[in-house]
Protein backbone atom coordinates (compact mmCIF):
# COMPACT_ATOMS: atom_id res chain seq x y z
CA UNK A 1 0.00 0.00 0.00
CA UNK A 2 1.51 3.59 -1.11
CA UNK A 3 1.22 6.24 1.18
CA UNK A 4 1.08 8.53 -1.70
CA UNK A 5 -2.18 10.34 -1.82
CA UNK A 6 -2.33 12.41 -5.00
CA UNK A 7 -3.29 16.19 -3.99
CA UNK A 8 -6.61 15.78 -5.70
CA UNK A 9 -7.58 12.93 -3.49
CA UNK A 10 -6.72 15.02 -0.24
CA UNK A 11 -8.67 17.93 -1.74
CA UNK A 12 -12.04 15.40 -2.17
CA UNK A 13 -11.07 13.71 0.88
CA UNK A 14 -11.04 17.41 2.89
CA UNK A 15 -13.87 18.28 0.81
CA UNK A 16 -16.59 15.79 1.56
CA UNK A 17 -15.47 15.81 5.14
CA UNK A 18 -16.51 19.09 5.57
CA UNK A 19 -20.18 18.20 4.21
CA UNK A 20 -20.28 15.69 6.98
CA UNK A 21 -22.62 17.95 9.33
CA UNK A 22 -22.19 15.89 12.28
CA UNK A 23 -18.24 16.32 12.21
CA UNK A 24 -17.78 19.98 11.48
CA UNK A 25 -21.18 20.42 14.44
CA UNK A 26 -18.98 18.72 17.02
CA UNK A 27 -15.75 20.32 16.17
CA UNK A 28 -13.77 17.28 14.38
CA UNK A 29 -11.05 17.80 12.63
CA UNK A 30 -9.50 15.74 10.04
CA UNK A 31 -5.83 15.46 11.19
CA UNK A 32 -4.58 12.74 9.17
CA UNK A 33 -4.81 11.51 5.71
CA UNK A 34 -2.80 8.59 3.97
CA UNK A 35 -3.03 5.90 1.40
CA UNK A 36 -5.35 3.20 3.43
CA UNK A 37 -5.72 5.28 6.59
CA UNK A 38 -7.39 8.14 8.58
CA UNK A 39 -7.32 10.14 11.60
CA UNK A 40 -9.69 12.37 13.14
CA UNK A 41 -9.75 14.43 15.89
CA UNK A 42 -12.51 15.70 18.27
CA UNK A 43 -12.11 18.04 21.07
CA UNK A 44 -14.34 17.31 24.08
CA UNK A 45 -17.33 19.35 23.40
CA UNK A 46 -21.20 19.78 25.45
CA UNK A 47 -22.38 18.16 22.05
CA UNK A 48 -20.49 14.95 22.61
CA UNK A 49 -21.58 13.53 25.53
CA UNK A 50 -23.49 11.14 27.55
CA UNK A 51 -24.99 11.58 31.19
CA UNK A 52 -22.00 11.22 33.36
CA UNK A 53 -20.25 14.24 31.06
CA UNK A 54 -18.06 12.04 29.11
CA UNK A 55 -17.94 10.95 25.55
CA UNK A 56 -21.14 9.22 24.51
CA UNK A 57 -20.11 5.29 23.13
CA UNK A 58 -22.40 6.80 19.52
CA UNK A 59 -19.93 9.58 19.44
CA UNK A 60 -16.73 7.07 19.72
CA UNK A 61 -18.86 4.69 17.00
CA UNK A 62 -19.55 8.25 14.60
CA UNK A 63 -15.52 8.94 14.99
CA UNK A 64 -14.58 5.52 13.99
CA UNK A 65 -17.06 5.17 11.33
CA UNK A 66 -15.97 8.05 9.91
CA UNK A 67 -12.75 7.18 9.88
CA UNK A 68 -12.94 4.08 8.95
CA UNK A 69 -14.88 5.27 5.61
CA UNK A 70 -12.28 8.10 4.58
CA UNK A 71 -9.29 5.81 5.00
CA UNK A 72 -11.49 3.38 2.42
CA UNK A 73 -12.01 6.60 0.19
CA UNK A 74 -8.10 7.17 0.17
CA UNK A 75 -8.17 4.12 -2.29
CA UNK A 76 -11.59 4.50 -3.94
CA UNK A 77 -12.13 8.54 -4.79
CA UNK A 78 -12.00 9.97 -7.26
CA UNK A 79 -14.00 7.60 -9.48
CA UNK A 80 -16.38 6.15 -6.44
CA UNK A 81 -16.64 6.65 -2.65
CA UNK A 82 -17.96 4.43 -0.07
CA UNK A 83 -21.40 4.24 2.24
CA UNK A 84 -20.98 1.69 5.38
CA UNK A 85 -23.40 -1.14 5.45
CA UNK A 86 -21.91 -2.00 8.89
CA UNK A 87 -19.68 -1.35 11.78
CA UNK A 88 -19.17 -3.42 15.07
CA UNK A 89 -17.83 -1.48 18.04
CA UNK A 90 -16.29 -2.62 20.89
CA UNK A 91 -15.75 -0.35 23.98
CA UNK A 92 -13.09 -1.11 26.23
CA UNK A 93 -12.49 2.36 28.29
CA UNK A 94 -14.99 5.18 28.84
CA UNK A 95 -14.56 8.11 26.70
CA UNK A 96 -13.07 10.23 29.40
CA UNK A 97 -10.63 13.07 28.49
CA UNK A 98 -9.91 16.21 26.60
CA UNK A 99 -10.11 14.83 23.31
CA UNK A 100 -11.09 11.32 21.14
CA UNK A 101 -8.45 10.38 18.47
CA UNK A 102 -10.35 7.64 15.59
CA UNK A 103 -7.24 6.38 13.18
CA UNK A 104 -8.96 3.78 10.55
CA UNK A 105 -6.97 1.94 8.29
CA UNK A 106 -8.28 -0.38 5.04
CA UNK A 107 -7.94 -3.97 5.75
CA UNK A 108 -9.30 -4.85 2.52
CA UNK A 109 -10.37 -3.09 -0.71
CA UNK A 110 -12.26 -5.21 -3.41
CA UNK A 111 -14.08 -3.70 -6.22
CA UNK A 112 -17.60 -3.60 -4.43
CA UNK A 113 -16.61 -3.75 -0.60
CA UNK A 114 -13.93 -2.47 1.65
CA UNK A 115 -13.38 -3.80 4.98
CA UNK A 116 -11.41 -1.53 7.71
CA UNK A 117 -10.83 -1.52 10.90
CA UNK A 118 -10.33 1.74 13.73
CA UNK A 119 -9.10 2.17 16.57
CA UNK A 120 -10.66 5.17 19.24
CA UNK A 121 -7.78 6.49 21.71
CA UNK A 122 -8.89 8.75 24.42
CA UNK A 123 -6.71 11.58 25.21
CA UNK A 124 -7.12 12.39 28.85
CA UNK A 125 -4.07 14.75 30.54
CA UNK A 126 -1.61 14.04 28.13
CA UNK A 127 -1.70 10.44 27.94
CA UNK A 128 -3.52 8.15 24.94
CA UNK A 129 -5.59 5.32 26.20
CA UNK A 130 -6.88 2.73 23.89
CA UNK A 131 -11.08 3.79 24.35
CA UNK A 132 -12.50 1.34 21.68
CA UNK A 133 -11.99 -0.66 18.18
CA UNK A 134 -14.35 -1.24 15.31
CA UNK A 135 -14.61 -3.10 12.28
CA UNK A 136 -16.32 -2.09 9.50
CA UNK A 137 -17.88 -3.10 6.10
CA UNK A 138 -18.28 -0.39 3.03
CA UNK A 139 -19.84 -0.60 -0.16
CA UNK A 140 -18.45 1.29 -3.03
CA UNK A 141 -20.82 3.47 -5.22
CA UNK A 142 -19.95 6.04 -8.32
CA UNK A 143 -18.90 8.86 -6.45
CA UNK A 144 -21.57 11.89 -6.20
CA UNK A 145 -20.68 15.09 -8.08
CA UNK B 1 -42.06 -8.69 31.34
CA UNK B 2 -44.53 -6.06 32.74
CA UNK B 3 -45.32 -2.92 30.65
CA UNK B 4 -45.91 -0.47 33.91
CA UNK B 5 -42.84 1.39 34.43
CA UNK B 6 -43.11 3.41 38.30
CA UNK B 7 -43.09 6.84 37.87
CA UNK B 8 -39.71 7.66 39.50
CA UNK B 9 -37.87 5.58 36.98
CA UNK B 10 -39.71 7.14 34.27
CA UNK B 11 -38.30 10.51 35.67
CA UNK B 12 -34.90 8.78 35.99
CA UNK B 13 -34.68 7.82 32.44
CA UNK B 14 -35.58 11.30 30.94
CA UNK B 15 -33.65 12.91 33.61
CA UNK B 16 -30.51 10.96 32.25
CA UNK B 17 -31.55 10.92 28.62
CA UNK B 18 -31.55 15.14 28.98
CA UNK B 19 -28.05 15.29 30.63
CA UNK B 20 -26.77 13.17 26.94
CA UNK B 21 -25.63 16.67 25.60
CA UNK B 22 -25.34 14.95 22.16
CA UNK B 23 -29.41 14.14 22.08
CA UNK B 24 -30.19 17.50 23.26
CA UNK B 25 -27.80 19.44 21.11
CA UNK B 26 -29.14 17.10 17.91
CA UNK B 27 -32.37 18.11 19.69
CA UNK B 28 -33.58 14.30 19.80
CA UNK B 29 -36.46 12.88 21.87
CA UNK B 30 -37.27 10.76 24.48
CA UNK B 31 -40.72 9.80 22.63
CA UNK B 32 -41.31 6.32 24.24
CA UNK B 33 -40.32 4.66 27.55
CA UNK B 34 -41.89 1.17 28.55
CA UNK B 35 -40.63 -2.07 30.43
CA UNK B 36 -37.96 -3.13 29.02
CA UNK B 37 -38.17 -0.94 25.74
CA UNK B 38 -37.74 2.76 24.64
CA UNK B 39 -38.08 4.69 21.57
CA UNK B 40 -36.19 7.94 20.87
CA UNK B 41 -36.96 10.46 17.86
CA UNK B 42 -34.31 12.49 15.73
CA UNK B 43 -35.88 15.26 13.41
CA UNK B 44 -33.48 16.02 10.85
CA UNK B 45 -30.83 18.61 11.47
CA UNK B 46 -27.44 19.78 9.85
CA UNK B 47 -25.88 18.51 12.87
CA UNK B 48 -26.87 15.01 12.20
CA UNK B 49 -25.96 13.95 8.26
CA UNK B 50 -23.05 12.67 6.29
CA UNK B 51 -21.51 14.39 2.84
CA UNK B 52 -25.03 13.72 1.21
CA UNK B 53 -27.15 15.55 3.17
CA UNK B 54 -28.69 12.38 4.46
CA UNK B 55 -28.14 11.25 8.29
CA UNK B 56 -24.62 9.86 9.65
CA UNK B 57 -24.43 6.39 10.18
CA UNK B 58 -22.62 7.03 12.87
CA UNK B 59 -25.99 9.11 14.00
CA UNK B 60 -27.72 6.32 13.38
CA UNK B 61 -25.91 3.96 15.73
CA UNK B 62 -25.52 6.46 18.33
CA UNK B 63 -29.85 6.74 18.36
CA UNK B 64 -30.04 2.95 18.59
CA UNK B 65 -27.19 2.82 20.94
CA UNK B 66 -29.07 5.37 23.12
CA UNK B 67 -32.40 3.71 22.82
CA UNK B 68 -30.96 0.20 24.00
CA UNK B 69 -29.29 1.86 27.08
CA UNK B 70 -32.21 2.99 27.86
CA UNK B 71 -34.38 0.17 27.32
CA UNK B 72 -31.98 -1.56 29.96
CA UNK B 73 -32.19 1.20 31.90
CA UNK B 74 -36.09 0.54 32.43
CA UNK B 75 -35.32 -2.68 34.06
CA UNK B 76 -32.19 -0.96 36.11
CA UNK B 77 -32.91 2.11 37.42
CA UNK B 78 -33.49 3.41 40.55
CA UNK B 79 -30.51 0.54 42.12
CA UNK B 80 -28.38 0.71 38.54
CA UNK B 81 -27.88 1.77 35.26
CA UNK B 82 -25.70 0.61 32.55
CA UNK B 83 -22.65 1.92 29.91
CA UNK B 84 -22.29 0.42 26.52
CA UNK B 85 -19.87 -2.36 26.19
CA UNK B 86 -20.62 -2.97 22.35
CA UNK B 87 -23.12 -2.57 19.60
CA UNK B 88 -22.72 -3.71 16.37
CA UNK B 89 -25.28 -1.90 13.55
CA UNK B 90 -26.30 -2.92 10.11
CA UNK B 91 -27.44 0.29 8.12
CA UNK B 92 -30.38 -1.77 5.23
CA UNK B 93 -31.23 1.40 3.73
CA UNK B 94 -29.71 5.19 3.53
CA UNK B 95 -30.91 7.31 6.32
CA UNK B 96 -33.37 9.74 4.03
CA UNK B 97 -35.80 11.37 5.33
CA UNK B 98 -37.36 14.18 7.79
CA UNK B 99 -36.96 11.86 10.94
CA UNK B 100 -35.14 8.96 12.26
CA UNK B 101 -37.13 6.47 15.19
CA UNK B 102 -35.18 4.37 16.77
CA UNK B 103 -36.59 1.59 18.99
CA UNK B 104 -34.79 -0.59 21.53
CA UNK B 105 -35.86 -3.55 23.69
CA UNK B 106 -34.04 -5.73 26.20
CA UNK B 107 -33.53 -9.35 24.73
CA UNK B 108 -32.10 -10.52 28.10
CA UNK B 109 -31.61 -8.47 31.53
CA UNK B 110 -28.60 -10.26 33.86
CA UNK B 111 -27.00 -9.09 37.05
CA UNK B 112 -23.95 -7.90 35.46
CA UNK B 113 -24.70 -7.84 31.35
CA UNK B 114 -28.02 -6.52 29.73
CA UNK B 115 -28.10 -7.57 26.11
CA UNK B 116 -30.71 -5.48 23.57
CA UNK B 117 -31.62 -4.91 20.18
CA UNK B 118 -33.27 -1.86 18.15
CA UNK B 119 -34.04 -1.31 15.03
CA UNK B 120 -34.25 2.39 13.55
CA UNK B 121 -36.36 3.66 10.81
CA UNK B 122 -36.30 7.02 8.86
CA UNK B 123 -39.60 8.61 8.06
CA UNK B 124 -39.90 9.95 4.45
CA UNK B 125 -42.83 11.57 3.42
CA UNK B 126 -44.67 10.04 5.95
CA UNK B 127 -43.51 6.56 5.15
CA UNK B 128 -41.71 4.55 7.75
CA UNK B 129 -39.26 2.57 6.24
CA UNK B 130 -36.24 0.10 8.30
CA UNK B 131 -33.13 1.81 7.99
CA UNK B 132 -30.79 -0.15 10.31
CA UNK B 133 -30.54 -2.74 12.90
CA UNK B 134 -28.45 -3.11 15.94
CA UNK B 135 -27.82 -5.35 18.79
CA UNK B 136 -25.67 -4.73 22.07
CA UNK B 137 -23.97 -5.77 25.04
CA UNK B 138 -24.50 -2.96 28.51
CA UNK B 139 -22.77 -3.66 31.37
CA UNK B 140 -24.45 -2.71 34.67
CA UNK B 141 -23.01 -0.37 37.23
CA UNK B 142 -24.56 1.26 40.53
CA UNK B 143 -25.91 4.43 39.46
CA UNK B 144 -23.93 7.71 39.78
CA UNK B 145 -26.31 10.23 41.75
CA UNK C 1 -42.06 -11.37 -0.15
CA UNK C 2 -43.87 -14.16 -1.37
CA UNK C 3 -43.80 -17.55 0.55
CA UNK C 4 -43.70 -20.16 -2.34
CA UNK C 5 -39.98 -20.80 -3.71
CA UNK C 6 -40.23 -22.91 -6.94
CA UNK C 7 -38.88 -26.96 -6.57
CA UNK C 8 -36.29 -26.19 -8.48
CA UNK C 9 -34.37 -23.72 -5.74
CA UNK C 10 -35.83 -25.22 -3.05
CA UNK C 11 -33.66 -28.63 -5.02
CA UNK C 12 -30.71 -25.77 -4.96
CA UNK C 13 -30.47 -24.86 -1.33
CA UNK C 14 -30.84 -28.42 -0.26
CA UNK C 15 -27.75 -29.77 -2.74
CA UNK C 16 -26.43 -26.56 -1.43
CA UNK C 17 -26.28 -27.90 1.85
CA UNK C 18 -25.51 -31.36 1.55
CA UNK C 19 -22.35 -30.22 0.44
CA UNK C 20 -21.91 -27.87 3.58
CA UNK C 21 -19.10 -30.19 5.13
CA UNK C 22 -19.42 -29.47 8.53
CA UNK C 23 -23.35 -29.25 8.74
CA UNK C 24 -23.35 -32.92 7.55
CA UNK C 25 -21.06 -33.75 9.90
CA UNK C 26 -22.61 -31.81 13.25
CA UNK C 27 -25.87 -34.32 11.54
CA UNK C 28 -27.41 -30.56 10.77
CA UNK C 29 -30.53 -31.01 9.16
CA UNK C 30 -32.24 -28.15 6.82
CA UNK C 31 -35.71 -28.09 8.73
CA UNK C 32 -36.84 -25.31 6.94
CA UNK C 33 -36.89 -23.41 3.68
CA UNK C 34 -39.17 -20.52 2.23
CA UNK C 35 -38.96 -17.66 0.57
CA UNK C 36 -37.10 -14.94 2.61
CA UNK C 37 -36.07 -17.39 5.43
CA UNK C 38 -34.10 -20.55 6.38
CA UNK C 39 -34.39 -22.93 9.52
CA UNK C 40 -31.59 -25.20 10.44
CA UNK C 41 -31.96 -27.87 13.47
CA UNK C 42 -28.52 -29.49 15.31
CA UNK C 43 -29.20 -32.29 17.56
CA UNK C 44 -26.53 -32.09 20.17
CA UNK C 45 -23.43 -34.47 19.64
CA UNK C 46 -19.60 -34.48 20.56
CA UNK C 47 -18.35 -33.00 17.79
CA UNK C 48 -20.64 -29.44 18.75
CA UNK C 49 -19.75 -28.83 22.31
CA UNK C 50 -17.28 -26.46 24.75
CA UNK C 51 -15.45 -27.24 27.61
CA UNK C 52 -18.64 -27.56 29.81
CA UNK C 53 -20.80 -29.96 27.22
CA UNK C 54 -23.20 -27.41 25.65
CA UNK C 55 -23.29 -26.14 22.62
CA UNK C 56 -19.86 -24.21 21.41
CA UNK C 57 -20.49 -20.57 21.10
CA UNK C 58 -18.95 -21.56 17.42
CA UNK C 59 -21.25 -24.18 16.61
CA UNK C 60 -23.92 -21.28 17.49
CA UNK C 61 -22.51 -18.89 15.21
CA UNK C 62 -21.90 -21.44 12.34
CA UNK C 63 -25.56 -22.34 12.51
CA UNK C 64 -26.95 -18.67 12.71
CA UNK C 65 -24.61 -17.68 9.43
CA UNK C 66 -25.70 -21.04 7.34
CA UNK C 67 -29.12 -20.27 8.06
CA UNK C 68 -28.83 -15.93 7.58
CA UNK C 69 -27.11 -17.66 4.21
CA UNK C 70 -29.51 -19.81 2.76
CA UNK C 71 -32.80 -17.44 3.28
CA UNK C 72 -30.91 -14.98 1.12
CA UNK C 73 -30.63 -18.37 -1.46
CA UNK C 74 -33.81 -18.32 -1.21
CA UNK C 75 -34.04 -15.20 -3.07
CA UNK C 76 -30.74 -15.32 -4.93
CA UNK C 77 -31.27 -18.94 -6.50
CA UNK C 78 -30.48 -20.16 -9.21
CA UNK C 79 -28.78 -17.15 -11.02
CA UNK C 80 -27.01 -16.22 -7.57
CA UNK C 81 -25.53 -17.50 -4.65
CA UNK C 82 -23.73 -15.50 -1.84
CA UNK C 83 -20.97 -15.62 0.78
CA UNK C 84 -20.41 -14.35 3.97
CA UNK C 85 -18.97 -10.92 4.44
CA UNK C 86 -19.63 -10.44 8.29
CA UNK C 87 -22.09 -11.62 10.85
CA UNK C 88 -22.11 -10.70 14.33
CA UNK C 89 -23.47 -12.94 17.27
CA UNK C 90 -24.62 -11.93 20.78
CA UNK C 91 -25.18 -14.76 22.77
CA UNK C 92 -28.44 -14.29 25.17
CA UNK C 93 -28.11 -17.62 27.29
CA UNK C 94 -25.90 -20.55 27.25
CA UNK C 95 -26.43 -23.28 24.57
CA UNK C 96 -27.87 -26.00 26.97
CA UNK C 97 -30.01 -28.71 25.67
CA UNK C 98 -30.91 -31.10 23.23
CA UNK C 99 -30.85 -28.98 20.03
CA UNK C 100 -30.03 -26.25 18.28
CA UNK C 101 -32.84 -24.55 15.99
CA UNK C 102 -31.17 -21.48 13.59
CA UNK C 103 -34.20 -19.68 11.96
CA UNK C 104 -32.19 -16.59 9.48
CA UNK C 105 -34.54 -14.40 7.36
CA UNK C 106 -33.82 -12.07 4.86
CA UNK C 107 -33.56 -8.16 6.04
CA UNK C 108 -33.08 -7.00 2.65
CA UNK C 109 -32.01 -8.24 -0.46
CA UNK C 110 -30.08 -5.42 -2.84
CA UNK C 111 -28.15 -6.61 -6.17
CA UNK C 112 -24.92 -7.19 -4.58
CA UNK C 113 -25.65 -7.06 -0.30
CA UNK C 114 -27.90 -9.33 1.43
CA UNK C 115 -28.77 -8.30 4.83
CA UNK C 116 -30.03 -11.06 7.38
CA UNK C 117 -31.05 -11.37 10.90
CA UNK C 118 -31.01 -14.68 12.58
CA UNK C 119 -32.32 -16.17 16.12
CA UNK C 120 -31.12 -19.50 17.57
CA UNK C 121 -33.28 -21.17 20.31
CA UNK C 122 -31.69 -23.93 22.43
CA UNK C 123 -34.48 -26.61 23.05
CA UNK C 124 -34.15 -28.27 26.93
CA UNK C 125 -36.70 -30.44 27.52
CA UNK C 126 -39.10 -29.47 25.07
CA UNK C 127 -38.85 -25.95 26.23
CA UNK C 128 -37.91 -23.33 23.30
CA UNK C 129 -35.56 -20.48 24.94
CA UNK C 130 -33.84 -18.02 23.12
CA UNK C 131 -30.28 -18.38 22.55
CA UNK C 132 -28.30 -16.22 20.29
CA UNK C 133 -29.44 -13.40 17.82
CA UNK C 134 -27.46 -12.81 14.69
CA UNK C 135 -26.84 -10.20 11.94
CA UNK C 136 -25.40 -10.79 8.78
CA UNK C 137 -23.97 -9.27 5.62
CA UNK C 138 -23.59 -11.52 2.75
CA UNK C 139 -21.99 -10.40 -0.92
CA UNK C 140 -23.95 -11.45 -4.28
CA UNK C 141 -21.93 -14.30 -6.35
CA UNK C 142 -22.98 -15.26 -9.46
CA UNK C 143 -23.76 -18.89 -8.56
CA UNK C 144 -21.03 -21.47 -9.19
CA UNK C 145 -21.77 -24.47 -10.77
CA UNK D 1 1.89 -7.56 30.10
CA UNK D 2 3.79 -10.26 31.11
CA UNK D 3 4.71 -13.12 28.87
CA UNK D 4 5.39 -15.55 31.31
CA UNK D 5 2.87 -18.08 32.43
CA UNK D 6 2.43 -20.41 35.29
CA UNK D 7 2.50 -24.23 34.05
CA UNK D 8 -0.04 -24.71 36.35
CA UNK D 9 -2.55 -22.32 33.84
CA UNK D 10 -0.73 -23.55 30.77
CA UNK D 11 -1.83 -27.15 32.10
CA UNK D 12 -5.71 -25.75 32.84
CA UNK D 13 -5.87 -24.05 29.44
CA UNK D 14 -4.78 -27.84 27.29
CA UNK D 15 -6.77 -29.21 29.78
CA UNK D 16 -9.96 -26.74 28.81
CA UNK D 17 -9.20 -27.07 25.03
CA UNK D 18 -9.31 -30.64 25.04
CA UNK D 19 -12.72 -31.01 26.21
CA UNK D 20 -13.57 -28.64 23.57
CA UNK D 21 -15.56 -31.13 21.39
CA UNK D 22 -15.97 -29.12 18.00
CA UNK D 23 -12.14 -28.25 18.48
CA UNK D 24 -10.72 -31.64 18.57
CA UNK D 25 -13.61 -32.88 16.18
CA UNK D 26 -11.78 -31.02 13.62
CA UNK D 27 -8.12 -31.95 14.61
CA UNK D 28 -7.50 -28.25 15.85
CA UNK D 29 -4.62 -28.13 17.61
CA UNK D 30 -3.37 -25.31 20.37
CA UNK D 31 -0.23 -24.18 19.09
CA UNK D 32 0.36 -20.93 21.07
CA UNK D 33 -0.43 -20.05 24.49
CA UNK D 34 1.23 -16.96 26.31
CA UNK D 35 -0.03 -14.26 28.86
CA UNK D 36 -2.78 -12.66 26.85
CA UNK D 37 -2.95 -14.67 23.79
CA UNK D 38 -3.37 -17.89 22.21
CA UNK D 39 -2.88 -19.61 18.99
CA UNK D 40 -4.91 -22.34 17.50
CA UNK D 41 -4.37 -24.19 14.24
CA UNK D 42 -6.55 -26.25 11.85
CA UNK D 43 -5.64 -28.37 9.37
CA UNK D 44 -8.27 -28.73 6.36
CA UNK D 45 -10.60 -31.22 6.89
CA UNK D 46 -14.12 -32.12 4.98
CA UNK D 47 -15.57 -31.75 8.59
CA UNK D 48 -15.09 -28.14 8.27
CA UNK D 49 -16.45 -26.92 5.18
CA UNK D 50 -19.01 -25.18 2.80
CA UNK D 51 -20.36 -25.52 -0.30
CA UNK D 52 -17.44 -25.12 -2.24
CA UNK D 53 -14.87 -27.07 -0.18
CA UNK D 54 -13.27 -24.35 1.68
CA UNK D 55 -13.08 -23.57 4.92
CA UNK D 56 -16.87 -22.73 6.31
CA UNK D 57 -17.38 -18.65 7.76
CA UNK D 58 -19.00 -20.76 10.79
CA UNK D 59 -15.45 -22.48 11.52
CA UNK D 60 -13.66 -18.91 10.72
CA UNK D 61 -15.68 -17.41 13.70
CA UNK D 62 -15.54 -20.60 16.05
CA UNK D 63 -11.95 -20.78 15.92
CA UNK D 64 -11.97 -17.32 16.39
CA UNK D 65 -14.31 -17.26 18.86
CA UNK D 66 -11.96 -20.27 20.89
CA UNK D 67 -8.71 -18.00 20.17
CA UNK D 68 -9.90 -15.12 21.59
CA UNK D 69 -11.42 -17.16 24.72
CA UNK D 70 -8.10 -18.81 25.56
CA UNK D 71 -6.22 -15.84 25.15
CA UNK D 72 -8.72 -14.01 27.74
CA UNK D 73 -8.09 -17.55 30.05
CA UNK D 74 -4.48 -17.19 30.39
CA UNK D 75 -5.42 -13.79 32.36
CA UNK D 76 -8.24 -15.46 34.02
CA UNK D 77 -7.16 -18.80 35.24
CA UNK D 78 -6.72 -20.51 37.72
CA UNK D 79 -9.93 -19.06 39.76
CA UNK D 80 -11.57 -17.51 37.02
CA UNK D 81 -12.39 -18.85 33.07
CA UNK D 82 -14.86 -17.49 30.39
CA UNK D 83 -18.01 -17.71 28.74
CA UNK D 84 -19.01 -15.73 25.06
CA UNK D 85 -21.08 -13.22 25.51
CA UNK D 86 -20.69 -12.22 21.57
CA UNK D 87 -18.30 -11.49 18.71
CA UNK D 88 -18.57 -9.82 15.34
CA UNK D 89 -16.33 -11.22 12.72
CA UNK D 90 -15.35 -9.66 9.54
CA UNK D 91 -14.21 -11.63 6.66
CA UNK D 92 -11.40 -10.01 3.75
CA UNK D 93 -10.44 -13.18 1.82
CA UNK D 94 -12.27 -16.59 1.72
CA UNK D 95 -10.91 -19.48 3.44
CA UNK D 96 -8.98 -21.13 0.64
CA UNK D 97 -6.07 -23.11 2.30
CA UNK D 98 -4.40 -26.25 4.06
CA UNK D 99 -4.75 -24.74 7.05
CA UNK D 100 -6.38 -21.69 9.10
CA UNK D 101 -4.31 -20.25 11.73
CA UNK D 102 -6.34 -18.13 14.39
CA UNK D 103 -4.38 -15.44 17.16
CA UNK D 104 -6.10 -13.93 19.73
CA UNK D 105 -5.10 -11.79 22.32
CA UNK D 106 -6.41 -9.67 24.84
CA UNK D 107 -7.41 -6.05 24.75
CA UNK D 108 -8.75 -5.04 28.08
CA UNK D 109 -9.69 -7.89 31.25
CA UNK D 110 -11.39 -6.20 33.44
CA UNK D 111 -12.87 -8.15 36.73
CA UNK D 112 -16.29 -9.27 34.81
CA UNK D 113 -15.76 -8.96 30.99
CA UNK D 114 -12.53 -9.47 28.49
CA UNK D 115 -12.12 -7.57 25.37
CA UNK D 116 -10.17 -9.45 23.14
CA UNK D 117 -9.66 -9.72 18.99
CA UNK D 118 -8.56 -12.27 17.01
CA UNK D 119 -6.77 -12.55 13.31
CA UNK D 120 -7.46 -15.56 11.20
CA UNK D 121 -4.52 -16.71 8.76
CA UNK D 122 -5.74 -18.74 6.00
CA UNK D 123 -2.28 -20.86 4.79
CA UNK D 124 -2.68 -21.45 1.04
CA UNK D 125 0.67 -23.07 -0.35
CA UNK D 126 2.80 -21.91 2.16
CA UNK D 127 1.86 -18.32 2.32
CA UNK D 128 -0.31 -17.01 4.95
CA UNK D 129 -3.10 -14.65 3.95
CA UNK D 130 -5.14 -12.62 6.33
CA UNK D 131 -8.87 -14.39 6.28
CA UNK D 132 -10.92 -12.62 8.88
CA UNK D 133 -10.67 -10.17 11.76
CA UNK D 134 -12.93 -10.78 15.30
CA UNK D 135 -14.02 -8.83 17.94
CA UNK D 136 -15.28 -10.49 21.25
CA UNK D 137 -16.73 -9.41 24.67
CA UNK D 138 -16.53 -12.64 27.34
CA UNK D 139 -17.90 -12.38 30.74
CA UNK D 140 -15.64 -13.75 33.59
CA UNK D 141 -17.29 -16.71 36.17
CA UNK D 142 -15.84 -18.97 38.60
CA UNK D 143 -13.74 -22.02 37.47
CA UNK D 144 -15.85 -24.98 37.25
CA UNK D 145 -14.03 -27.61 38.44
Amino acid sequence: MSSSLSPEVVHLIRDSFAKQGVMTHWGAMLTGVAAGSCEITLPMTPAATQQHGTFHGGVIGALADSAGGYAANTQLMPAHECLTAQYSLNIVAPGVGQMLVARGRVLKAGRSLVITAAEVFAIHDGAEKLCAVMQQTLFVIDRKI
